[in-house]
């Protein structure tokens, strides 16, 4: 037997279950599991990036498999760096699936060595997204079953702060 | 570290270069990999049980990890039989993807403990199914890069027979 | 307020809890729904067209607003003669989508006032369809959640028979 | 016989012939109509919400059963405001038909009480949209037959604005 | 400026004015368009070979670019054959999009000469196919806008010959 | 035989090796190309509308059929005023292909002289589009095989100078 190592990453802005569900899942198939949280800066993002793994220590503390660091440039090279050469997805229903397909093999074409495995999550997370998350609470929704306690309350307050701003804008 | 088994079933009417791709993919992520080929009877298949067992061992004999099978019934209750809570499935531009997420969830309500990962094969094996390989060879044409030799051999014979017995028919 | 009226069209081997959670979401838009039976004879089905109407009507006899009937030819014909304006689609995950709206478009093109309304049933009965339910059970599995108690004895009965009946064949 | 309310909403950036043809299709199973218009504001839209419900109510005042508002917030939780538990959206060929699945179970998640019902424009309208309507507009074309008269020359004026201001810019 | 032959392969059972929409745009590109027609025998179509031809033949006279053929095998092999290096494919909303992207790179494997062009129908033909018609003439439905007054006349022919043939079983 | 005549529109921001090789492909159907690229100027698109220009031109100067312009407003109004009556478009696994769909009826909507013709890039090109190639060599990556040297070239001179504004920024 040798050791498996598995790199999982995203933007996760923020994470969900359907992110906890997926790490679960792979901890039958990997030793190892990197969370790889990108270093995306600027406007897009509701989180910055530490907060967004900040918020991800704290939601997987529970799984002991899992790593979470960040990471910059091709995430082909950074998996290339902790030499993992196992790439996770989520394959949900809203998935756009060709373009999975795309970076997967273009993901192999940068780095011959590298493999990707998708993972459905269970049913009830077929449908979640982070940008469903944001959308839903952003109008003053509540999706408890969702999402991680903490990242609910750092979606509410995040919410607060932009309005405050916009208020005194 | 644990031991880890899957199991990878489907009809294998006949095994091709893209379902070896993906067992070679698999002993990446698994100790022990069974090749289940359903046990389907009658006029559906082009070839019997007994010929798809043979084909997939002699093709995949190279590959120490997978163990080659025949099953009846559910395949769930095959992969409890047999102690295995993963299941391989390919990936392919061809995939019925809808239909995969429905496999998916299905044997997980028959099965708790059964997942599914997918894997998605090189390239050149993207558009690849057993039925267009029937097809192509059946109409007189060649797959040399695309089935094993033994196996391109067996679909010419068996086309060859087809066409005698409705000669004499 | 005026009476409305639908039809449920469908081939129903057999109905599932899907149908009946479209059927009773239904009861919110029309005042009557017919759920008509295609009488389709022959090999391709598990059930003949009277054992069909018979596990339709025992399922959804709790339903006042549902009339259980079979029909021969055209839906579209049979949706003029019985003066239904509306044709009723449930939509799943695993829909063949294009192929519905073909189905929709094609029956306006024979029948001008006719049109159709797409419901979603309760996210357990997404993945949920006939043929896997036939599938599942014809292989020794359960399905319990997912078809009426009457549905699945009839369905057990079936493949007894059929197996009874390719021994002495 | 009950009284039958449904909502039916979006942005209407502008309203186009087929979203009138959907509302039109929609009195059949419904005996009132609320058109609910999303107050979005900033840039992303071409009109604001004052134009956009006055483009709205000016196309559909033909049809009695329509009420036309605005609204802010989670699209759910107006509609339990207004006592509605069916919701319209149109089903297009262009239609991301996997995102009207989430956002049709994401809804039913947060109010329970609420179902989507889908209906098909006809043919000429399957692959209308608000952004092709802007966009062609936008880039000097014509679209008659597709959108209202007085949303034409609104568009039109619009753009004549803009071009005017990025002159003077 | 060179002569251009195109070859348009199908089953054709029977060919519909979608069909004949493609040709009459196929003019545009080539001088020479070879209408294949394959040479497929027994139960699975509604007409023979023949049939098929000669319906084919009379549809499309009044295209003078246009030869009607049939043939045997891969259609690549016949296209080598005759010389004809483009082959045309009607892309309706109906297509098989997946499957159609593999036979055209299945055909370029076995013969390199090959490349696939791809046309589109004018809308009133995009949700057309030979099975739908079949199948609506066939329960009693009229589509004449559809097929050419020939092919629906041998369609009503065919269908009474069957019920015939049942009568007297 | 008569002169044929086709536009190849698009941003091309930038022309990868999968345009052209489309454009090869289409030398086979047309005298004339005309690859027309979108004058669309601010932030959206990394090179300039003249950069784009440029890169097009040195990219495929060893097509003599192919003729670069630049061209504003809407592209078939652009194909009217220089003749030609057929627009090619690339067919990718990524394609959205409803969209595709969508573009081509608006576009015959608009001027009805028009059709589309869609080619299959060589398989290595299926899954490579112009914003992929911005993503991966903004990120470090390279793509030798996918792009011509000089606009690989260009890309990271872009980066380099973006980088280097930020810095100073």
């Amino acid at each position: 037997m040798i050791m498996r190592k598995a790199i999982y990453p995203g933007t996760f802005d923020p994470i969900t279950n359907g992110h906890i569900n997926i790490l679960e899942k792979a901890t039958r198939l990997f030793d190892e599991i990197v969370l790889a949280v990108a270093n995306i800066t600027g406007k897009d993002t509701l989180f910055s990036t530490e907060e967004r793994l900040y918020l991800c220590q704290e939601s997987v503390k529970h799984i002991k498999e899992v790593k979470v660091v960040s990471f910059d440039g091709l995430v082909v090279d950074f998996a290339r760096e902790i030499d993992a050469v196992t790439m996770i997805r989520g394959l949900r229903a809203v998935s756009d699936f060709e373009y999975e397909l795309q970076l997967a093999l273009m993901n192999k074409n940068v780095y011959q060595k590298i493999d990707t495995v998708f993972l459905v999550p269970d049913s009830q997370y077929l449908y979640l997204s982070s940008s469903i998350v944001r959308q839903v609470i952003g109008l003053g929704g509540r999706l408890h079953d969702h999402i991680p306690q903490i990242v609910e309350d750092a979606i509410i307050r995040r919410f607060q702060e932009k309005n405050l701003k916009d208020l005194k804008g």
